[in-house]
């Protein structure tokens, strides 16, 4: 077994030794191992735009052995100065809408034109299934392959809480590897879209005409979101039916109050297989950009945002503390079944648990 | 200054005395009048039908003194198993539709006929105006002088959360005197009306026709609570628009899955002026008794909504004493300031603030 070949950050695909003495020195080589990686050597690969440095440095984000996160925390804190440098677009669609080869055209599109594009994804639901919705990378083969571009397929946490965590501190580490033009893609699955709306600057929703998925767009708040809508697959005999649709989005959007950023969304016609409004959706995400730099709306946005995922993470764990305590895990039990029969109220029974946990 | 005859549920009108020390004495006389609250003996008034009785245990219950905590606490606990024996129904609408005649019109129908009825209020705007929805009795002024009529103005707490806690306790209260309807009134204010649908049966929804405000509803999720929507002033030239409205309240409602009780929400008629439609409301609530009883969905609903309050109280305790501990207070306001000029990460300040909170 020649352990110092493999990975330090590739551990699982190591063998296990026979015996509990052996097993225990191969722990102990390993955590040693573990805290060799250089994590100022790693952030100047990253800074230098080494793509492969960049999906060690993620996959040292995403990894949650404690054993790395002081070295992740460093590696964030190396690459901060240089990040914010970006465009953060974020990308949604219901499935059979064409997102993946909107996302290969857009982004062969912006390679092309001397972008660095990084493609991240939030996928909640891949923490289940252990697929990922940009797992199957030949579905962006073009892309994929593009000097200028970088995929990474959505990470596997326990949450989506853990999702959104590594893919934010990910967004710091592609912008410090130098990618100017960010696209966060998400299935609509929970409050998935919410996330990625929340650490993007640009929220992208892809639509097709005649889909009749109207009103749940509008009872998930997920119109609301978007500062631009383009309706896909707007080619041959689908034409006509996505013009009437465009018109259609425009009304429901003149619905809705203005932005605080000052922007109106906009709906566009795109075709991905044939490349058509490919630029005008990048000329739009310009316009976005002009105006919202110059009225301040776009670091503003940025700021919120931060503050927004700092309470995020703090009501998170304080919940999750409560709810994991052994202690509290057994008398919330108890007291679930008294509220059951009547013998207590959720008030009598809150104010119970929370002075027990006070006193732990 | 004669205290004997102060009401010791009305502190607040006293006269502060002028010198320290007999501020010290008035001080401790008035405490300890407060304690000498008889609880046993309000309970069995409340028991007994007694109203003025159950408003006094209404303000007991809503003084946010520490020192009535433990009484109310024990009111509350005595009461208990008497409660749970009505239907509680929720009903909202925005201003102008006609809530107050509505529900004046149905409490004396419901009160003519037998029932028990006692209103009660969520208006957490009135935390902040000092005003109430119900604050204007001669509003209800038939309803309010009937012997079979209860009715409360909306609370003031400092936050929705406290306007909720003493709202369902209220409602312990008003069982345990024997009402057996509730009608539970609230405005369309912030999150008032998930509030109320989250302590009440039936969710009753009251609209005009041609308001126009349909997509405002769909947005803020207000149709798909209803149990019924109930188109007010549908009298007079009002009624064509108002059968218009109904037929396409009825398809919005068929988008929506079905409920988990298995009730299909319904859209009525109404005219509070010309009291029609009043039955058909009554009768409507009766069919949705008759089904969730007999399929569980009744008591079902119960449970959930307790859990979800025990639950929501731990939830708003715990982030209220992280946020007003001082020490976390001051290091927040630094972490804030840190994370704008993009020193730290979101993650990184939970993270401190996090540890720093647990070593407290």
């Amino acid at each position: 077994m020649s352990l110092d070949k493999k990975s330090a950050l590739h551990e699982s695909e190591g063998t296990a030794p026979s015996s509990g003495v052996n097993a225990e020195v191969a722990k102990r080589i390993k955590e040693a191992r573990k805290k060799e990686i250089n994590v100022e050597e790693l952030y100047r690969e990253i800074l230098s735009g080494n793509k492969s440095a960049l999906s060690k440095g993620i996959t040292l984000i995403e990894n949650t052995n404690p054993v790395f996160e002081e070295k992740a925390s460093r590696l964030i804190e190396l690459c901060l100065p240089h990040a914010n440098k970006s465009i953060r677009i974020g990308i949604t669609g219901v499935p059979g809408v064409g997102k993946s080869t909107f996302i290969e055209a857009f982004g062969i599109y912006l390679a092309d034109n001397g972008k660095k594009v990084a493609v991240l994804a939030v996928d909640p639901s891949s923490t289940v299934s252990k697929g990922s919705i940009l797992g199957d990378k030949t579905r962006m083969e073009t892309l994929v392959n593009h000097k200028n571009a970088f995929i990474r397929p959505s990470p596997s946490g326990d949450s989506l809480g853990g999702v959104a965590r590594t893919t934010r501190e990910s967004i710091i580490l592609c912008e410090a590897a130098g990618f100017d033009t960010l696209l966060i893609e998400t299935v609509g699955v929970g409050q998935s879209e919410t996330t990625v709306h929340s650490m993007t600057d640009f929220f992208l929703l892809l639509k097709l005409a005649g889909a009749g998925d109207e009103l749940q767009g509008i009872k998930r708040g997920i119109i609301e979101m978007a500062d631009a809508i383009v309706i896909n697959k707007a080619d041959g005999e689908n034409r006509k039916p996505a013009e009437k649709a465009r018109a259609e989005f425009r009304r429901a959007l003149h619905l809705y109050p203005p932005k605080d950023s000052g922007w109106e969304p906009k709906v566009l016609l795109a075709s991905s297989l044939k490349k058509e409004g490919i630029t005008e959706v990048w000329d739009l995400i310009n316009e976005f950009q002009t105006l919202t730099k110059k009225n301040g709306g776009f670091d503003h946005k940025r700021h919120e945002q931060n503050k927004y995922w700092l309470l995020q993470t703090i009501n998170d764990h304080l919940k999750s503390r409560f709810y994991h305590h052994p202690v509290i895990k057994k008398s919330l039990k108890k007291e679930l079944l008294a509220l059951e029969k009547n013998e207590t109220t959720p008030f009598k029974a809150a104010a119970y648990l929370l002075e027990k946990y006070r006193k732990l």
